[in-house]
């Protein structure tokens, strides 16, 4: 069978996701070409991705180095087939709308952006018949449960691992140091994210994706801790029926399914679940007192406008402070709340309020953290 | 929105499946009209139905007696829309394969018809056009999951309860009485079917039907026992994903989705997971040595044949006497395995062969089982 290969710009190749779906498309050559790169802080480990895989429209780096593109030229480019945008924090918003405004085919694994601006990504890939589709591993499990289901879900259920502290009283979690969150018990991911796991914010901020990935209901959103992270998500249908999807907890399966979709292709390098020694999938729900950041997102989600920016930026600071040793676990939820009550909100934002509400909120949490509010 | 009444043929309508077919279609009255009613020994109750549901097609037992038209009639009929199959054993077999010829739309519970001769059903209904729709929870589940796939699945996983004497050890199971066998952990359901599970028989014929209904070779089907029985079955892809259909154990959602598909209907009757009190899903290979019958049938469609046939109406037979106290709980793998081994096969048998070996395998039984052999 004759088969075009698919076309890719890979935003964000240096951190995880991004050497990810590098070793994705290493493993699948004939499918894919990676036809431009661009990084963040990590220009040798860049240059050496562009002299393997020689992108024919070039690379970018976050100094502005390169061959002419920018981030956003690079995501709407005509010649790209796929915009992966695997670029961390609020720099991903911006390559995203430009390929949800070029109707592109956007493989999507940067959160902030949906967090962000979700109303306003959305609405544009509507508009231009932009295709989103989700490299997070909740949502593309749930993506692969909708696949073929003509009738609307009735609820999304995000699985959490629960941390590395889900057993841990209350009292305990004061003292917990980054090296210890940083322990991730099943999933390898990048620090920012394995803080966030540990303080279940991930788990959050993942509501607000799916919230908007699927124009799902907030209160139609559950969380389920499943210790095993074998069960990436379930969608509960109208008539009870529900589907999950399972697998080995390894994000280059959803990075490839979003790159190979709708096709389902074996690769040498994925993992497989071993059915001999599946044993036991525990769940239970999610401990709201212990982990405060669940409820501080489902709030900022409900309330909307600028605050679900606020809260993903004001956790970005928190969680630097707390790698850098500057605050303590509890505090990241603590001056996070803080933050959200001290903002002046705006209903419905463009992207400048957007990207004012988070700075705001990042001089916000980092005077709070100082003492200086 | 305007929606067309489905015109239903519910055939074995007062066996276990077909009573709760029509308290599917009780609940959903809009939806649903049933045209023609068919049962086997319960005429009063037949009787009831009739005169509750007025089918205008009229209704037959199997005495003969009704209103003219047979079960094979009742399943082609043109005025039909949905032919459901819930009649017991190989009465099943006439009227499926009267519904496949004439390309019709087939909710198909019946297991044996495609034990016996799956090979000229499934190819008489891809001649036709046909569709067979499982209504069997397991697969019903690897149906849901496979909507919307266009890649070929790798591996079945069909999950079992394991039956109420999973625990037991081997030397106990010669004991266990018919009462024991009936006292099944998680499903409600008919006699025979019930010690089918105790025997794990029932996996075995539903591996055989599962090979059939989705052309999967036999070796990439798998068992699983799950106790809880929430997950129905999975499927695994190419790429290592696997999706899961869960759920309650209850046969109205399997039936429902079967009548509604493609659509998803809520339906107060029917009962839905609770996410707060999901604790724990088990899983463990079978024990295939305490449960002979899983490899006797494994072995059955392997060799093919009139085997499978052979299979079914030895285990049928051997499950009656069982009932009646007549034989032990492990007669049935032993009495089943010297039937199969005297058996002189046909390689590509029509139906006349089919019907020919069942009814040598019942004789056969008895005679082994009267010691006669």
């Amino acid at each position: 069978m004759e088969r075009s290969v698919k076309r890719l710009a890979v935003l964000g190749s240096t951190g995880s996701i991004g050497q990810q779906t590098l070793a994705v498309v290493r493993a699948l050559p004939q499918r894919f070409r990676v036809v431009a790169l661009a990084a963040g802080g990590n220009t040798a480990l860049l240059k050496q991705q562009v002299s393997e895989f020689q992108p024919e429209l070039g690379y970018c780096t976050a100094g502005g180095e390169g061959t002419g593109l920018s981030l956003e030229e690079m995501a709407a480019y005509p010649g790209v087939d796929v915009a992966v945008i695997a670029t961390a924090g609020k720099a991903g918003l911006a390559p995203v709308l430009a390929a949800a405004r070029a109707g592109k085919t956007i493989a999507l694994a940067n959160k902030e952006a949906l967090v962000m601006a979700g109303g306003i990504i959305i609405a544009e890939a509507e508009r231009r018949g932009a295709k989103i589709l989700p490299v997070d591993s909740e949502h593309s499990a749930i993506w692969q449960c909708l696949l073929g289901e003509v009738s609307a879900p009735e609820r999304l259920i995000l699985t959490a691992s629960g941390g590395p502290f889900r057993r841990y009283p209350a009292a305990r979690l004061t003292k917990v140091t980054a090296a210890q969150a940083l322990r991730h018990p099943s999933w390898k991911m990048g620090k920012k994210v394995t803080i966030d796991s540990a303080t279940l914010m991930n788990k959050g901020l993942e509501i607000i994706e799916a919230h908007w990935l699927f124009r799902m209901p907030l209160e139609r959103i559950r969380v389920l801790v499943h210790p095993q992270s074998i069960v990436h998500s379930l969608v509960e249908f109208a008539d009870g029926s529900v589907k999950a999807q399972l697998g080995c907890p390894d994000m280059r399966l959803p990075i490839q399914f979003a790159l190979t979709y709708p096709e389902r292709v074996a690769s040498p390098e994925l993992p497989r679940l071993d059915w001999d020694s599946l044993k036991t999938l525990d769940f239970e729900p999610p401990d709201g007192g212990k982990f405060p950041c669940l409820g501080l997102a489902r709030e900022a989600a409900r309330l909307g406008g600028t605050f679900p920016a606020v809260l993903g930026a004001a956790d970005e600071a928190a969680v630097a402070l707390f790698l850098d040793g500057k605050i303590g676990f509890m505090d990241i939820p603590r001056l996070v709340g803080k933050v959200l009550a001290q903002h002046q909100f705006t209903a419905e934002p463009d992207i400048e309020d957007i990207m004012a509400a988070d700075g705001w909120a990042r001089r916000c949490l980092l005077e709070l953290a100082g003492g200086k509010r």
